[in-house]
């Protein structure tokens, strides 16, 4: 049980990105976002990688490569759109 | 050292919603803030408590506490500024 639960949050820790991803770059706004908070986001995601690669854990890598992707989009946008 | 990379993950992965939860409630501005996405992401921080809960991992419950609170924050005041 504690593996699905675990595995669900897994999963949807790297789905949830995507609607602020998708939102920022079609509406090119960006400026109640917070380039702190994204760029924290960004290396905590960075660190977790680190981690799952030191531990060879794939779903741990796979993850975090796309939500890295992801919210590195975000960042991007901050700092183009402002 | 996967221990202390895993650990600084963990650590960041709670302070990092702080800026964010700071600036929407100090501007109350959130028109660029994706509702879906910081739904997802509460949905996501909830599930990692019940897995830290299950597995009695003290660490997991404390920042996952934390962290549901910041973008909990988060949420009421993308509902109530829109």
């Amino acid at each position: 049980m504690e593996h699905l639960i675990g595995g669900a949050a897994a999963v949807l820790g790297t789905i949830c990105w995507l609607p602020q991803t998708l939102k920022t770059w079609r509406s090119r706004e960006t400026k109640d976002l917070s380039l702190p908070a994204n760029l924290l986001i960004l290396t905590t995601l960075t660190l977790w990688l680190a981690y799952g690669l030191m531990i060879a854990a794939w779903p741990l890598i796979l993850g975090n490569v796309i939500s890295i992707l992801l919210v590195g989009a975000i960042v991007i946008a901050k700092l183009k759109f402002g």
